[in-house]
């Protein structure tokens, strides 16, 4: 049997079942003003947004890959470039770049254009420190280590916080492959915090 | 200038900013959970969930009439039909029927044959007791009453718990003309409680 060509995030995302990008994005600024509401820290708000994005990442792969014939990426540049491309467009129906690479090819920025998300919101003085889209990191995060790819998403910069972009940098952890360098170990930490949850 | 027709609801769907069904579908779970978590009681996620609603549903009443061109609907039973036939395709690309009309036309039911809320949700033992779609009822009462129309939203079948279809059973208020009814007067006591937190 010949091998099924990946489809193109416009492709998958004209035959997918959608709703409205408003509701959508009322419903997550309903989320984001009950995680204020409740655990009053941004820090909180921001852990939990995260870890949030994660529990949906970990089951939004699944469609991903039935819907995309996107087979296994040989690299994490070509990882990058399928969230970018065909990740954002299938989920979120808007496309991404990616850029800024590291030396080494672990490390990259992944430039958001359009965000439906942050559509009518503007963060009142007391949220500053508040990463609004955090859920996308988790989504990001989750969806990558289901396919064994751990990563950290942080977030660069956010057109709410006076930016003119969003970033979202991505480090690719290979562990076990990397445990001696410092800065991979930490990363283990924070997964491992994060996973105690789920 | 001749009058704009009103447009269908699947006019309006297919041109309009749309995300993937999934993504809502999980994320809208996420809330649920997360609400379970900190409330604890269901009766109090019940509630909350609605309050979510209602806030979303005073600000999507601004897409609804921009988009729909559906101007002011001459009775309760166009009210009904159009929330029916137009709203939920426009919204969540599904459409609903309308029927058990009560004799003054006050009261019916909205049959929800397709609910991309509930994909792969399944309620645990613990959660009897909740209504999971809560917020669209919040939804239809915060949007209908941007237009002066007071109304009462509860959920008659959840096929959640167990039941084949779901129903939206609504009652119109139209306060202050029949306030000498009890069961108005009532629903006035319930919207001046919801209130108090917008």
């Amino acid at each position: 049997m010949a091998p099924v060509a990946p489809r193109s995030g416009d492709a998958i995302f004209a035959n997918i079942e959608r709703v409205n990008a408003e509701l959508f994005t009322l419903t997550y600024g309903a989320i984001v003003r009950q995680l204020l509401t409740d655990l009053e820290e941004v820090e909180e708000v921001n852990k939990q947004l995260e870890q949030m994005g994660y529990n949906i990442g970990i089951r939004l792969i699944d469609e991903f890959l039935a819907k995309s014939n996107v087979s296994r990426c040989v690299d994490f540049r070509e990882t990058a470039d399928v969230i970018a491309k065909v990740g954002f467009k299938m989920f979120l129906g808007v496309t991404a770049s990616v850029s800024n690479w590291d030396a080494e090819g672990t490390c990259c920025s992944i430039i958001l254009e359009d965000n439906p998300l942050v559509d009518f919101v503007e963060l009142p003085d007391t949220c500053q420190g508040l990463y609004y889209c955090n859920m996308l990191s988790g989504v990001i995060r989750g969806a990558l280590e289901m396919v064994s790819m751990k990563t950290e998403v942080t977030w660069i910069r956010d057109v709410l916080r006076g930016d003119d972009v969003k970033l979202l940098k991505q480090v690719p952890e290979e562990y076990p492959y990397k445990d001696d360098e410092c800065f991979m170990l930490k990363k283990i930490k924070i997964s491992k915090h994060l996973f105690k949850d789920t």
